[in-house]
């Protein structure tokens, strides 16, 4: 039976960083890359987390991730960068990218970046927390494998691309949203499947193109591209709003790999064996633009608290703001985290062959 | 019986017009206004237009919408502008604040801008649609009338809150998404509480909080704020996503209202009788930026065409990309439009005290 595993978050994040240096990463970039995993599996959001170190390393090895690649900057102005990401390690590039846009927003109130020929960068949400780390609003979008149906449409076109945005409250917990476009993200199938358990209509299509509560059968359509994949939020058709998500889902393309003339639907993770050329947006907002951190702080707590303080429906505990889930989960698991069994063996099956182990917590 | 009544468009945009300056409006003022009404129409978007006319007039009169107000620049860099409206007309409030940042993203590549103290703007698309006339992407959020249930809560705290984001096209038409982040908005309860229609349960809650079908309950508990009310895109709950929904709608809250230091939540609409201080948020992003108008306009025809020759759900005719409908609508009601006979009475009702009269085309 599956059991989880109990790691020092200290450690777990030393053997990813470790692991990435003998695949061919510089100590810096492992560092950051690494810090991005963990982050993840510490927020709660372990389908982004150290389960996707195989992935990594398999495609460092493979060439789709190029760690020998130079990150170019195609255009610069004082408050945009055009990126372009030579297919390196997506982590890197953001993370890069990200810092600059920083310093320029810190001098210039505004950056915005797009950047192109990019990797998976983890959670968007990473990035946004950087702005804030600095006392501004953080921006993060990214397009992903198309998995995503668009409205009235058979075939999946899109990503399920998501939207994070990050502000900086006060006494409250920063407003830190960062959601896919569709209602949910593939790992909700693959836990359904597992268990065989009946999926939401509002969750995925068939080959044809309908709603169905069958996980198993859509990731099955999906590896083959037989037809159906995810729905936008708002599910099926306009009735629930599903064109509203699709819509999100294909403006988070055009931010991301239009405005950089990079690759979009389709073409994301189109060419096998070649890299999949992810394309990224990114932004930094200075508050000296608008009204100053202080009072936008202090506005934030207030809003907060107006939202938390709502009557609750009927039946229900607690109303909570963007963020607040992850923020204390992170607290929770700031020195020790649990992680899969099956993934606690996949980890030390990578780490084995240069001897690095990652050890159980009793 | 209910009847649609043809009127031609240009006559309706001058019968708007005059009947605003003879309450006190600037020419140059009132045009603006009865454009950014009568394109609503053109577009079919009915419920943001010339049927609003009624209740901007009656603010007028009451002072709610303040035309001798001074509409002041707070905050102003090369790239950010807060405005404070004073209690201004909306659109003209609007208007003005995106001509400027218009013209500051022509010459710095960006401009984000945030203004508090305004009124009800129209349709947001009209503000991004002014970028997308200059070639570059416009951006337009509001704030508005708090008809929405955060998740898990029972109340409405915050507003139907639309996102409206336009990108340039070539050959193909622009993109331009314009949506609410309720499901729907108040006006399709209002059609279905008429008709005796159910409602899907996705789109509102009653006095407990719970999804109802019974739109004209949610209407009557909406009047006397009773409890429930619209639900946010993805419907009650988590299950479906409407957490999404609701944290894109406190988004456009905090860029609107937060970052202007304005009103947020209950606060907009929350002083009978004063200014509804409704806040927006409005960008421009020049495409030289990033990497330049023709390649962005080239890419968005590219990924258009990809989207749109999708292979169709089975019993589906067309897959969209936001914006065609909207652009197919204004183009078919360029010459003449029809309204509703019940708004065609109450225009020429308001039009009678000064002898305007709005004409029926045979």
């Amino acid at each position: 039976m599956a059991r989880r595993i109990k790691v020092e978050t200290n450690k777990l994040e030393d053997f990813v960083t470790d692991v990435l240096q003998k695949h061919g990463m510089t100590a810096t970039d492992a560092l950051v890359t690494a810090e991005v995993m963990v982050s993840a599996d510490k927020r709660g959001i372990e389908s982004h987390g150290v389960a996707r170190l195989k992935r990594y390393v398999d495609g460092i090895k493979s060439g789709i991730i190029r760690l020998d690649a130079k990150i170019e900057t195609i255009v610069e102005t004082p408050v945009t960068l055009l990126v372009d990401g030579g297919g390196h390690m997506g982590q890197v590039v953001a993370f890069r990218t990200m810092k600059r846009c920083i310093e320029k927003a810190r001098k210039n109130f505004v950056c915005l970046a797009t950047v192109r020929n990019s990797n998976h960068y983890g959670i968007a949400g990473y990035y946004t927390q950087m702005a804030l780390d600095e006392g501004m609003i953080g921006i993060s979008l990214t397009n992903s494998a198309p998995l995503v149906v668009p409205t009235f449409a058979r075939d999946a076109v899109i990503g399920t691309n998501p939207i994070s945005f990050g502000v900086p409250a006060g006494m409250e917990m920063d407003f830190l949203l960062d959601m896919a476009t569709s209602t949910v993200p593939r790992g909700k199938l693959e836990v359904a499947a597992r268990k065989g358990e009946d999926i939401p209509e509002t969750w995925a299509t068939d080959e044809a193109g309908h709603p169905t509560t069958d996980a198993k059968r859509v990731l099955d359509n999906l590896a083959v591209r037989a037809g159906g994949g995810l729905l936008p939020v708002g599910g099926v058709g306009m009735l629930h709003g599903g064109h509203k998500g699709y819509g999100l889902g294909v403006l988070v393309d055009i931010l991301s790999g239009v405005l950089s003339d990079g690759a979009v639907g389709l073409d994301v993770y189109g060419k096998k064996g070649q890299p999949a050329e992810v394309a990224h947006f990114l932004g930094v907002i200075n508050p000296d633009g608008f009204a100053g951190e202080d009072a936008i702080r202090k506005k934030m707590d207030y809003y907060a608290k107006m939202l938390k303080r709502s009557a609750l429906a009927n039946g229900e505990e607690r109303v909570f703001v963007a963020g607040e889930k992850e923020y204390e989960n992170a607290e929770a698991n700031d020195q020790y985290l649990t992680i899969q069994d099956k993934v606690f063996e996949i980890l030390n099956g990578i780490g084995n062959e240069f001897n690095i182990i990652l050890e159980e917590v009793e």
